[in-house]
This record gives structure tokens, C-alpha cells and sequence, in this order.
């Protein structure tokens, strides 16, 4: 931000109303208060019912969403379509952090197992620790499962996440499993990090044009 | 968008009323529907006090704002304040296309005299014209003023809208004046444009160090 931005809008909102309005949309996650002003007026400029079904949509998004007794996914009955779908195969169980991760495995086509959503991911900094997370539901899952696959971030929080997760269940004998990692599709060697190139040299794969 | 994200967010959503709050999210002006996607499993993970909290301020901004009626400046009681302060010089009038322009100049503290919010622009493309805006208020009150100041954009739109204006208001022989056009403080001279930097010469100014 520089200094005409500070200038510009500093707190003189004309209307109270205006100003709630500011506060509430600068509450979300990457949007300013300047952002938030530009979003408030448009809805202003929007007809009432568009305005009303905008905020219901949200408000039931809020009270009415289910979340599947046996994966945690979102979903709208008891239990997901995927955890729903006997064609799948349920002795193989994918570990993700949120609902967002869920969705991009699903749309690579590429697998068919079931999911676990852990709701989050271990970090002392956030203050969230393993009993935050689904992970004793993890545990009971396992102890049904051939291969547990950890599908987490390669942070620190994600790596020690998979690490704990692997304590718990490895005693019991499951299969458990993680990501390969290596260079993306279109990645340019030249800008690859040397741990990811690493990586990908030591796990490099039979080439089959 | 790339190849990735296109694949990676095709529309498969888990929960219809996550898919709908994405929708009415995504249509705000600048959101994709990946944005949405976060702020709607952002909202999710907020207390419902708070999203209700958010949809409300929302809501009463849409149904309980009002229009001060001499400048139709956003406002909580039937007059806005600057139309309500004596100390200003009503007799100076200055037109901006909105709500914003108004908190824009008076965060300058630079401009004591009133406003006049036109609510738009002309702009035949998007089906707005002279009609549509506050002009016909504004030569009514233009009638009693010694200024009237156009403070429109410096585009074709606030040129054009600009030009109108003045051909309706300059046979009451008020005087009529458009914001000073030059550099910016803090521009590069390389970087200027022709004309900018043309009109910054002519209307060059006395140097009082």
C-alpha cells in the first residue's frame, strides 16, 4: 500500500450502513477495505432480490451444510456421493487437508478410492494440533483399510501432519502411502527447486513414449 | 487461466448449497469462481454468528441506505452531512459519478463546497444515457450556484457526459470549470503520456518554492 492509497480512503464513510458493509466483506480473506467499499456499491447497484438471494445463499451454505459421517466431506445427506458409491473402492482411503483437495483429485479422473478430510492441518503456530483434526476417526477408519494415502502439502505443517498421521496407524499394519513428488507437466527445469529435481532424479520412472 | 486451472476446477461440486453460494459469490464483480470457492469454505469454517453477522450488514446496507435528496450522496437520514454543514459553500457545486469519487476528494480536505452525484456515467455501450443519471436535478440546482465543478474521468465517457452537462447548464450563465489535468505528484516524466504531459506544459504554473 503506498501513500495515495492511505490517503485516499482513509475511515470517512458518508453512510453507517456503508461502513458496516465495509467492515463485514474486508473480513474475508484477501479482500481490503477498499476492494470490500468497490464490492459494497455494486451490490448496491444490484437490484434487492439479487442482493437477498446473494446473502441467503450464503446463510444456507452456513446452516443447512452436512458434512459426511464417514469422510467429513461436505456433502448434502448423511454420507457423500462418493463415500455413497459402492462401485469405489472403499479399502482405499486418501487423506487430504480440505474439501478443496478433494475436489481436485476427483476432477483428475485418476483415482477411485475414498477420501478422509482432516478439516485443517497440524500447526502450532495456528494453534491447531492433532486433536483439532480428524484424525482419531482416521485411526478407526484404518484399521479397515489396505492403503491409507497421504495426500498433504509438502510444507513443514503438511510433512509433520503425514508424520503423525503415519505413527498412528503404522502399527496396524496398514499400507500407508504419499504423493510422488517431482517435477510438474510443463515445468521448467531451469526453475525447479534442487529438492523437487532431486526428487525427481532418484524416483525417476521407465520411460514409455 | 491455464491449462491447470481450467482442469482443476471444472464444476464438480460436493454440496448444492456450496455450488450455490459459489454462484452467487462468483458473481460479484472480480471474483473468479475459484476465489469464490475459497471465501465460501472460508465462511464455512466461521461461527454462524458471524456469517449471519456478514449477510445482515449486507442486507440492511441494500434495504435501509438512503439518498441525501439534494446530491444523492449515500446517507443515513434524508440529507447528507456535507449537504446538512452551513459552513460549506452551497453555492459550489461539484459533480462526480459516485459515491466513491465524493469520499475520494474529501479525504483531500482541499474542497469545501458541495457535491452532486450523477449515479453513472454516458455510456452508450452500456446502455446508459443522459436519462439514466441525476442531470436533470442538477440543472435545477445549477440555477441557484456561482460553480459548477466537473469532476468526471478523463476518459471518453466523462468527457462526453462532461460536454452534455455543460450544454445543458451554460445558458444560466454559471460559471463552469473541469478538474486541472497534468502530472500526478510523484510521476515520472518518461512515463507520462503525450497528452498529459502536453497539457501539463500549456497550463504550466507559477513555481512557489
Amino acid at each position: 500500500m503506498n501513500w495515495s492509497d492511505i490517503m485516499a480512503y482513509k475511515e470517512n464513510y458518508p453512510s453507517r450502513l456503508l461502513e458496516d458493509a465495509v467492515d463485514a466483506i474486508s473480513s474475508l480473506p484477501g479482500i481490503g477495505r477498499r476492494s470490500a467499499l468497490r464490492l459494497a456499491l455494486h451490490l448496491l447497484k444490484q437490484p434487492q432480490e439479487n442482493v437477498h438471494h446473494f446473502t441467503s445463499a450464503i446463510d444456507h451454505l452456513r446452516d443447512d451444510v452436512k458434512y459426511c459421517r464417514s469422510c467429513m466431506m461436505i456433502c448434502d445427506d448423511e454420507v457423500c456421493s462418493i463415500c455413497a458409491d459402492r462401485s469405489r473402492d472403499h479399502r482405499t482411503i486418501c487423506v487430504v487437508e480440505s474439501v478443496r483437495d478433494v475436489m481436485s483429485i476427483e476432477n483428475t479422473g485418476q483415482y477411485h478410492g475414498v477420501y478422509h478430510v482432516l478439516g485443517g492441518i497440524i500447526s502450532p503456530i495456528d494453534g491447531i494440533g492433532p486433536s483439532d483434526l480428524m484424525i482419531r476417526e482416521l485411526v478407526t477408519r484404518a484399521a479397515d483399510a489396505d492403503e491409507v494415502i497421504l495426500a498433504l502439502s509438502g510444507d513443514v505443517e503438511g510433512e509433520t501432519t503425514a508424520f503423525y498421521i503415519y505413527r498412528q496407524i503404522a502399527a496396524s499394519g496398514v499400507k500407508v502411502s504419499s504423493l510422488a513428488r517431482g517435477l510438474g507437466f510443463g515445468d521448467d527445469l531451469e526453475y525447479a527447486d534442487e529438492l523437487t529435481l532431486g526428487r525427481s532424479i532418484v524416483n525417476r520412472q521407465i520411460f514409455r513414449p
